[in-house]
């Protein structure tokens, strides 16, 4: 398996790149349209085919690179099915398992960030958690349907009952910060590990953050995969 | 093994956590001052214990935090034998094996970037390149005895001499890049593979590059180990 952690300065989004060796078939993770040159020139270096791009969720923080990547190697791109967007060439559900050459892809629901978020679980040992569960942190709840009691009941139940072992690649990190484990995230996450779900949902229902800079435009042109002529 | 990536966002420099699960004997790569408190929280968390913290060389672009985390942890500060620095309770030579543990990291005398440059290969595996080799690119060699010719050298006869599939982990990154391979510098970093030695040292004496902005700081600083005191 060939795993590669790309990452967005202006968002600080991580972008994943995964791909069997052998077959070269590869997947990108929640790929973002300003590194769509980026991409397609690690793609033609590696001799990968873009089988699929998938996404965790909806993203209110950048634009996706899906339509772009579609247009240029006809990949087909994925949502989890709860999202409704009727751009996607493919819906994907929980349990559902994703096969890139001889690589398992499982889609865990694990809303709460949103209500159609979805993790996967790479090859039984790398955890792509998107928005759900950052290291020593996690995604916002207070828009586009977040709930975080629902958050906190996906990231305990859920993930955390993945093996300690398991790697946890987040979808953001703004610490610099590239990988944990459940194991470690589970004992010293400062919003899971001393927290009950009664103060959790205290504490996610007061941050008070400001909107992402980007959200007024990402999200029409997220519901047209990045397409932003169809979503002017 | 455990392996960790961490980066500073203001110097875009990466360093490298390492350590021996069993023994729980961790060793620092580069550690850069300004995160000092994430290194000992996380160093507390994975309840290891900081042997060493080894410097590929001298930096002029940040403060090392060697001299705190001997402070706080009673580690050793090991730097190339060849950097000349008296404030290092050890030296480290070409070819020379440290064991953290059951771990073995092997230095790779790596000049060009600066004179006493060195890479480590950790456990067969993964490269820590330091400032010789980028992904996609490498070290400066305008300033500290830097010379363009004596790191192509050592980049494309020490470190290109490396199996394919050993993985490059660099002491900087500008674009997001986590890792790469051998295999693929050797086949499509610009500054190595499209150029002869006469063409790379043609590119880098004319980079015109400024100066590192904490260069003067950071160079009298970091011949103290960090300590601001004594470099003042």
């Amino acid at each position: 398996m060939l795993f590669r952690q790309l990452f967005d300065k202006e968002s600080s989004s991580y972008t994943y790149l995964i791909a069997d060796t052998k077959t070269k078939e590869a997947v990108l993770l929640d790929p973002v349209l300003e590194q769509l040159n980026r991409y397609l020139a690690l793609l033609d270096d590696l001799k990968l085919k873009l089988r699929y791009c998938l996404e965790t969720h909806l993203h209110a923080d950048h634009i996706t690179a899906t339509g772009k990547l579609r247009e240029h190697t006809g990949c087909h791109g994925i949502l989890p099915e709860k999202a409704e967007i009727p751009c996607a060439d493919q819906y994907i559900k929980n349990e559902e398992i994703l096969h890139i050459g001889s690589i398992p892809i499982k889609a865990i629901a694990t809303p709460g960030h949103t209500d159609s978020h979805m993790a996967y679980l790479v090859n039984g040992t790398h955890l792509l958690t998107g928005d759900a569960l950052f290291i020593r942190g996690c995604g916002r709840t207070d828009f586009q349907n977040g709930d975080a009691g629902t958050l906190y009941n996906s990231v305990t139940q859920q993930l955390f009952s993945l093996p300690d072992e398991t790697l946890v690649y987040p979808g953001h990190d703004y610490r610099g910060n590239t990988v944990s484990t459940i194991g470690e995230e589970r004992k010293f996450n400062p919003r899971f590990a001393y927290k009950n779900r009664h103060e959790f949902i205290e504490l996610m229902n007061n941050l008070n953050l400001p909107n992402p800079k980007k959200m007024m435009e990402a999200l029409p042109a997220n519901k047209q995969c990045g397409n932003l002529d169809a979503a002017a």
